[in-house]
């Protein structure tokens, strides 16, 4: 069941090597399909030499495993409230790419400093607060989803316009349009984030780029105004 | 139209993935023929793996497309006020390639600081003003170009002695004597922004280099009296 | 003799220049056969490129050579302190990787930051004291391990949680339950410490995180309880 | 003639792209025939990929072309100071490598801070003084080497004990046993240069090594006590 989508699953995360996201096994990509509320899903703890597509696993979006013999990843649970609570959504993807989870070890957002993140992330890269006890004893990797959904609630952020978080501690999570958008946000993202840590370096003081920079970039890639690329044609 | 010079734009574009500046499809080289007056120029958004030279796109000096079933670079207006204002030039790349962005983002220039840089800028690679808001909602592209040509005339640099510039909150713009050589000025540019970057963070007081070695060094290799490579056998 | 053992610690020191843990010579991967006492270790400064698992040496928990033509690594002593005084190990590596030696020379341990960290190392990766004249004058290799086992007894730090250390002004030692977990953990020793000189430079206050979250992930993937990868299949 | 020599040289010069120590053409190597009296160095501006063993000129110490159809490196006349001055060496590397030249462009030597920089230069790597208005002027490249011997002899370094240093807003020197050797140094010193900025932004103060941990590791691998590798066997 769902061959295409598995294809594109393990296409995925074939790229988090390619593009060095990932030491060892430290990442995994999903997607779903929306019709049949069904996410397919790299296994846990396997090498990505070794991963063929029938190696991923269908979950349902409660997280009981439909097909495949091998145990999802140990972040699925969180990949499902996120399924559950950005309708949009289509693919999502966990890594710890080191500069990255430099910022979400720090505590700190990801500030939009420039044109490089105004493509892609339309504001800030928003880091969730630290969980509570309780949220870590209990259902962990459910609670740093919800942390992930109300972080982006609190403060009024379209998960459209920002496809990625810093978990508190942990690393990020992105997402798109499909398994390989939500990479190439993931690739992007940890770009940004190299750039930034150095210009804040360079000039810790008002980063941040103008308002009207940021919706000049953004717009002229998302929203039926663009104009980069060939889609326009 | 104009085979050869498609062939040597899509060369000079193949560089930048080989030499690491760019990610994914962030970088675009044009190069011109002055005596036809014509540009050409990378498509927007088309991957390096697939590019062809047809797919090299040809405009006028106004930027109507002459030849090519793609749309040009989205910053061709940029390229096209860097080549009517400075009359030497005959090839231009811009990447966001990373360390050179840490500075934009920054707003800072990228001072003389050693032998490396002096060997081809003489002086400061300048950094512009932050855009207007006028000048980024009109014509935001060519706007790009004009506050660089502004830069360069309010301050007095000669764009022969330093081909480079940084776009605040943006990247760098590097020019040479053809496409070739604009990459290649574009690699010299990134490596001596990192190179400075850490010189600044082990001491950051008087970083540049004297004048009379920066005169040396450039004059070495620049101008009639250079003795650097086999050019003077 | 111990021609599997052999093998299979030539290919965890291969693994070392692959995962670009190594410039030249500089590092070494032991394993010790526990039922007969005897280690077996890479010759001293021989290229990786050029070693078959013939020129490993075996030696005794002495340190005499039971049987090889090379001399075995100059820091042999070290690993049989290692294996003398932690039951549990099986493989040890030595290595000069940059950024666990910056946190070494800078006299440091490397704080447990996030849960990179807490995955592999259940704490602080210590770093040992600086070593005394006398220790350094007369067997400086034996009591370099020395150091490394006080430094673990008077922290009361379990080697099993912990399974790398960082020696003073000099570099990091990581062990494991076999030569290639040994290499794995100090990949991720390096992952770690260049991801936390980073979030260090960011916000130097605070950075360690909660106990509980360090709790869950170290216990998510280590123990009775652990339930990341297909172990509880 | 000195065809052996020239395929040394070549092969020591094609080191430094494989160890990333160069960008473009920008370093050269050379090798001296001390019973002739005669240099072998590469030529100026040649690209690596394209250079052969009979491109190599042959230069005596007085910087007269005796053999070579290629203008010699711009940096020949540092090369020729260097080996008249320091009687023991047969090898000279300069390069562009970026972690040393940050230092040189700060001007601040690299400070001897662990085990990694002891096994290989027995101290700090010194930065010259700032060259004069005159000695850039007039014979810059001999005044390069003066500049460099001058700093050797005020400061009492031995070149045999220290093989590298920092020329200040400029770049690395570094000598050795054997063109080959030299370029081990440069390579040994960039790896250090890396290292020890990082460490120093950990942790500024007090970043030397103890004096009796600098003898054993310089000695444990240099002079007649040495016993490390393969050499006392």
């Amino acid at each position: 069941m769902l061959e295409d989508l598995k294809e594109k699953v393990l296409e995925a995360n074939l790229m988090l090597p390619k593009y060095h996201m990932v030491t060892f096994t430290w990442g995994n990509v999903s997607g779903i399909d929306r019709s049949q509320s069904l996410v397919v899903i790299k296994p846990s703890g396997v090498e990505y030499t070794k991963m063929k597509a029938s190696d991923m696993v269908v979950v349902d979006l409660n997280g009981k495993v439909i097909e495949g013999d091998l145990n999802p990843s140990s972040d699925t649970a969180t990949h499902l409230v996120l399924y559950r609570n950005f309708p949009d959504i289509l693919g999502i993807v966990h890594t710890h790419s080191p500069w990255a989870v430099s910022f979400a070890q720090a505590g700190i957002c990801i500030p939009a400093a420039g044109t490089t993140h105004g493509d892609y992330f339309y504001g800030d890269i928003p880091v969730t607060p630290k969980m509570t006890k309780d949220e870590i004893v209990t259902d962990y990797e459910k609670q740093t989803g919800d942390v992930i959904v109300r972080t982006f609630k609190d403060n009024s952020i379209n998960p459209n316009d920002i496809p990625g978080v810093l978990v508190n501690d942990h690393g990020p999570f992105t997402w798109g349009t499909d398994p390989k958008n939500a990479v190439h946000n993931a690739v992007v993202l940890e770009e940004v984030a190299k750039i930034t840590y150095h210009s804040l370096q360079l000039n810790p003081h008002n980063i941040r780029m103008d308002q009207v920079l940021l919706d000049k970039h953004f717009k002229r890639k998302h929203g039926k105004n663009a104009y980069y690329g060939q889609n326009n044609k």
